[in-house]
């Protein structure tokens, strides 16, 4: 077919006035050039993924040489894992689910095994996901017993109508469709049980929740672009150390913890999730590339040190966009992130100055 | 004292020199001035209200002369509590309140008593609230028997460090709080019962939620602004008939059913719920008013009729701004809503052509 369009375009040649020859000589280059430049825009297209494993004070006495060690591999390994769909030309929601499975299951992050205790001494948790061409998402709070909250979470997009499922509910539904349950005792950790009990001993009211001064630290998640330009992000958590009364943080919440969108941004936060939920913190900053047409890194970095900081709210952010631009911004002494850019580069950070 | 003052001025005015006291005079001219302007702002300050019964197609064989007069009836008294909130100097959050627990109340919307039932029978109660002074927020799941579900979220608020409670532990701090719980009968109703059972009719598969044809209407709602200029919104429901799994709408979410902000707007949500999460509906009309700078009416317009209606959609938000302007927009054939706006005068609306 191709040879015979030919064939007939040179058999035309001779025909066509010395005009139109020089015209359709250049309109043929120009093709060329920009199936070229099509060629290399798809090869050229980055790929990156982001993890963090909490904001929060990272204090010198529960950050010994050893677990900074598995804490930093743990980072290493889930931003390599995400990495490593990517590369394979997978999506970035598979990508930041990935990653975020590798963190799940170390027991240093507060989320999946290692999660912090409630006040029952169990484990409720917490977990959502979004992408960002459909902008197609999936949340689960308050659920027991799930090796992966990720993967509950991504069932409840993938294989109901719903958005978000919570508790019991929640629960069967996974029983269902094939997750992976543990029982409690696979969640418990001596580091967690001890952070309990600190806050235990100091909480003498009734019903005030009293919360470790790294409450919030260790939140998991993750953002990444694919070779198909497309974004997504991912969260998970035990949320807060005794926590009570069915509370929820921002870490299930579509716009609070989790946001994905391609025409702005990707965003997993980790923070004092209620101030994250008021600030509405991954659509907002996603709201401010999009409408204010800011960088990601302005609009990140406005959101998290002017504005949440006005209204008393501790955490961070992790972020990407479309041109595979990376933030890993937040307002308390670190945060425990890693991160592979469109360069194939690795950096593994905790502190501020790293 | 104030004659004291007044006589030490006058003692020493004499002393003045000629430039000196012309400009005296003039500031205290300007002073009365200023104060004068300052009380004729406040009286000025424009007070309004806004409520919602929810959005969806309104089926004349469901909606008789009789089911008519009695929801717009219901529509007028909350709109009137709350507006008597507000003429006597109360806050738009004591106002939206006072609006939502009319709606709860009563048993023609899917809120509270007339809550629609849930895959087994019972009823799962969600409602949320926020103010746009402080951006503080309140928010209950999936709670059973509370009669006023608008009332526990607030408690919330007030009353624990926290954001969001969902299921027994929401119901058990609403115990501890003085909360009103009711029978499960108290909320049951022929209307929503004959609802369910035909939806169960339809229900073929072991999983997949069906859902009534006018599953998201009657979702309640409110927003308003107060003499000191604060906004805020109030969402109440019983989520979809026959639902299941612990599943959630965006009713109970921060961001998606209800936002408020003093330097945008305030919105309550009413729709297909797992849309509206992903659009983050409340918040998204509030980042554009924000951010784009555009009028909050052509931001409703905006999302309602071009973004979501492109993602499939459907629903409508009542909405407010800080200049009381008032918008009660939907993309489906009709939304319950009434407004009372600055001037004082009451509009109750069913139909689109209304």
């Amino acid at each position: 077919m191709l040879e015979e369009t030919i064939m007939k375009i040179a058999k035309a040649l001779p025909r066509l006035t010395w005009i139109a020859r020089p015209c359709l000589v250049s309109l043929f280059l120009l093709g060329v050039l920009s199936m070229n430049s099509n060629h290399s825009r798809a090869s050229d297209t980055p790929i990156a993924i982001v993890v963090h494993g909490g904001a929060g004070t990272i204090r010198r006495e529960e950050l010994d040489a050893e677990r900074e060690t598995a804490i930093r591999s743990a980072l290493e390994e889930a931003a390599r894992k995400g990495r490593g769909v990517l590369e394979e030309g997978g999506s970035s929601l598979d990508a930041v689910i990935a990653a975020v499975v590798v963190l799940e299951d170390s027991p240093h992050f507060n989320a999946g095994r290692g999660a912090v205790y409630n006040a029952i001494g169990g484990h409720e948790l917490d977990a959502s996901l979004m992408e960002g061409e459909f902008r197609r998402a999936g949340a689960v709070a308050a659920v027991r017993g799930v090796r992966n909250p990720i993967l509950l979470a991504h069932k409840v997009m993938t294989d109901s109508p719903h958005v978000m499922l919570i508790g019991e509910g929640a629960e069967q539904f996974g029983q269902i469709h094939g997750i992976t349950f543990e029982d409690d005792s696979w969640f418990d950790t001596e580091f967690r049980r001890q952070q309990w009990e600190r806050v235990r001993e100091k909480d003498s009211t009734a019903y005030a929740v009293s919360e470790s001064t790294d409450h919030w630290l260790s939140t998991v998640g993750a953002v990444a672009l694919d070779r198909h330009g497309n974004l997504a992000a991912a969260t998970s958590t035990g949320g807060t150390t005794n926590k009570r009364w069915g509370r929820v943080g921002d870490s299930p919440i579509i716009g609070a913890g989790t946001f994905a969108d391609n025409r702005s941004c990707a965003v997993s936060a980790t923070g004092d999730g209620e101030y994250f939920i008021r600030a509405a913190v991954a659509k907002d900053i996603c709201a401010r590339v999009q409408y204010q047409g800011k960088s990601l890194a302005e609009a990140a970095r406005d959101l998290i040190h002017g504005e949440l900081v006005d209204m008393g709210g501790e955490g961070g952010v992790i972020a990407i966009d479309p041109a595979g631009n990376i933030v890993m911004d937040f307002n308390t002494e670190g945060m425990y992130r890693a991160a592979i850019g469109a360069d194939g580069s690795l950096e593994v950070l905790i502190h501020r100055e790293d």
